[in-house]
């Protein structure tokens, strides 16, 4: 009887360590990160075949979305618009890489994630440069689960 | 009859509304952008009298703490060591001063903020350099809430 009920307090106890420590499901973060790695995939193929208003679809379309780099924009047009500025012609965009990635899902207090951060270095192979010099450099993004699924609300490229 | 039960419906449909926004409520979120805004002040004092264990109390002790300079450093004790190796003197430290500070509170879908996006740049006046050579720059800065409040969990500076 003691046995049965010590395993009975285990069982409990262990239930309520999990549920305190507000740990989303594995599998679950997994999908997650399945999601947001198949919308990095999708972005990148985007830029690939030159297609700026396709590639910025994995932004939040919402006034609040940024993207530092040599200075801060806010607002997903004046973004789309800096991105076509910058980037004038297939030649231009060249071939985009990404090496690095690295996903962290936040798990908020009610258990489940809806912010991920992730860090990485992009490579640009390409013949020609318009306004944007750079070809290497280090980012960091906030993604967002929304309605349309992950987005990413922050951008800081260097 | 009927205008009372008009009534009582609209009150429950927007009591429905509100919660479904999973809006927090106003004096919450300045009250959390106050505790973030005197942890940015805390920091800030801590650096000007030379003290980089104190500034690095503002950083998530977590060996997830990301912090993105010229290279990408992960974990607070690695975080704080490139501090003090960049940072020998109090000279090399100056005065440091923030400008442009944006707050951005994001409501989890259980409706409390737990995460903000912070924005701004920095100054520092000084004298001497050591290994740290920027003078200015810009940042984007993740934090979280947590049990001893609000801390800075990914900080990306450039």
């Amino acid at each position: 009887m003691k046995r049965a009920l010590a395993a009975i307090f285990l069982t409990v106890f262990g239930f309520v360590l999990t549920l305190s420590a507000g740990a989303q499901n594995p599998s679950a973060q997994s999908a997650d990160e399945a999601d947001i790695r198949a919308a990095i995939k999708t972005q990148t193929d985007a830029w690939n075949r030159a297609d700026i208003p396709a590639f910025m679809q994995t932004y939040e379309n919402s006034p609040d979305t940024t993207f530092i780099g040599q200075k801060l924009r806010k607002g997903y047009k004046p973004i789309l618009e800096r991105y076509k500025q910058s980037y004038t012609s297939r030649e231009q965009m060249g071939t985009l890489s990404f090496s690095d990635i690295d996903i962290r899902l936040l798990p908020s207090g009610c258990g489940k994630s809806d912010i991920a951060l992730v860090t990485g270095k992009f490579h640009l192979n390409r013949t020609q440069h318009g306004e944007a010099a750079k070809d290497d450099g280090i980012f960091s993004l906030v993604w967002r689960k929304g309605s349309h699924g992950w987005k990413i609300i922050l951008d800081h490229t260097s």
